[in-house]
């Protein structure tokens, strides 16, 4: 185990509590941007800092294909590649195969895909996820799981958690970092809540330096959604952190934490900024709106943020509805935002 | 005039001056990055002033169009719109229109072409043009020339070098802000001895807080555009800042500053860098190829820009052969480069 998690305070289930990881000491609850290729879209790393962005999720599949996690590994990990001097998680790169991918098939080896490069079918399994993620060198690492959409039902369900506990141990095995990198189990199960269970209680047992909680955010409704986070941080240890994957909508966040979860990663605020879209307290703001063109306000005027502190929402809305630059300005803002939660 | 230019050292024909403008007090000789529609592609305010920049050039057809001079003018200028605390140029607008527009025609009134919102014809009058500067605000507005390319030869040379003469009245009469904006004229004739001479003597007559060296840099060979460079330095007067529109490659701006110019501008250094290019001592270097992927080195081992002292050519090379965020790096880098000239 190569992380300690003291809770600093507690509100019913809720609670603040500091992460030490090998490369940051963290304060949770926190949000994690994504930065698919070794960099959040549009944002530099003093930016980052300045922000607060304390961990950053690269994703293993993207990573691994270019520049690929051998040459990573070469030029002394991911952190040093990057120049990112915080906090790094990966992903297991399953996920993005079976979502990305057409032709992914999963069977007991693992996860079966066509490559992007040369078409040939390729197998990612639990062992060669953690090998790659060891060569990528995150703080924390996620562990092969067999992810089913929340709206599936039926055997398919159950065969997937089954499984998952099954990954899990190969995926203990074949991580060769222990002390530098620490391995977060995957809570599958679908909405049901005995296979939660089942899963919760077979990932403790395995004393894991963390757990996610994984497969929401998916088509789910709300009530669903929080039932299923409700019964996991229910049920997972209290000294250790709790991660909701996929989550990055700002109520979500608010109330996943009310039921004691700890971090989360979405790439929405960054993407919605793509887009022209900036966080506020009331909701969203679109910025392409022609209402904005002779706004003089700033995006948010509560906010604190370099944007919010320098530019009108005329100006962005200029920018925004030709230029990349706008983006990179309403990025900022809602990573900005999403901190502040 | 609203402007002060003190030569600080000589060496031959070269100089070294203080040119205090409202907004800033730039040391010369200088490169102006070119930030179109009130940014430069990909760099914030911030890391423009990192950078060492010190004058930006705002294209006015471009910014005439969207957010329009008028909504500029309301907000309070294009300094506050952008948030750009140094100085500003803006160009006549007659460029763009007869380089970008299909159509577009120049008779005496002025330069007339289609409308890219309706279609309809149009016309941009020397003292429109000026009027859309006076509301824009930059502290350096450029009279409205007839341009033509050196490439052509004949009469319609002469035709535009005495219009752009007639023209620069009609802009000295319409210019309001003579005591907060600097008009600089433009010298015209080709690559014509002749017609240079006459209307450097024009301009001159005109006592005009600077000069611009036009028309150059649009297809002549070195020889002839050095020599009419050399022709116009030497008969401008010592005490006025001399201007070479559209010069970005290093090795002119260090000839022309040899030959007594003190300023330039183009869109080069950004351009280049979202093609994946760098500027470096040695000449250039292509980020997208391919022997890039695994060096270690900065772009430039001798620059000391923050893109050299934190990341490797394999990181931007991994960014810009797929994500913008590669060519803002480039960007950064290369305005470096040019500032350090």
């Amino acid at each position: 185990m190569a992380l300690r998690f003291e809770v600093l305070g507690r509100f019913n289930r809720a609670r603040a509590a500091q992460l030490t990881l090998p490369h940051f000491v963290s304060q949770t609850p926190l949000f994690m941007p994504v930065g698919t290729q070794g960099t959040i879209k549009g944002l530099t790393n003093d930016q980052l800092e300045e922000i607060g962005c304390q961990i950053i999720l690269g994703n293993t599949y993207h990573l691994a294909l270019r520049p690929t996690s051998e040459l990573i590994d070469e030029l002394g990990g991911l952190h040093k590649f990057m120049n990112w001097p915080r906090a790094l998680l990966t992903d297991s790169g399953g996920f993005q195969m079976v979502s990305l991918l057409h032709l992914a098939d999963i069977t007991e080896k693992g996860v079966t895909f066509q490559s992007p490069v040369d078409g040939k079918p390729m197998l990612l399994t639990p062992e060669e996820s953690i090998q790659i993620q060891n060569r990528i060198g995150a703080d924390i690492i996620m562990a092969l799981d067999d992810v089913v959409r929340t709206t599936i039902t039926g055997p398919r369900i159950e065969e997937a958690m089954y499984r998952t506990l099954r990954w899990i141990d190969r995926c203990i095995a074949a991580h060769k970092r222990p002390n530098e990198q620490n391995l977060f189990g995957i809570i599958q199960g679908g909405l049901d809540p005995v296979l939660r269970d089942i899963c919760v209680r077979g990932l403790v047992e395995r004393n894991l330096p963390g757990y996610a909680i994984g497969g929401l955010a998916g088509g789910e409704d709300k009530d669903s959604f929080w039932r299923v986070v409700a019964q996991c941080t229910a049920a997972l240890p209290e000294d250790k952190p709790r991660y909701v994957m996929g989550v990055g909508y700002p109520l979500d966040i608010v109330v996943c934490s009310a039921l004691g979860a700890d971090m989360y990663d979405c790439v929405y605020p960054t993407r919605t900024a793509r887009f022209g879209t900036a966080l506020v307290p009331e909701g969203v703001l679109k910025l392409k709106h022609r209402a904005m063109a002779t706004d003089t306000r700033p995006i948010d005027p509560s906010c604190n943020c370099m944007v919010c502190k320098k530019y009108s929402r005329a100006y962005i809305h200029c920018l925004v509805t030709k230029d990349a630059m706008g983006s990179q300005l309403l990025s900022y803002h809602n990573l900005f935002y999403m901190m502040k939660q």
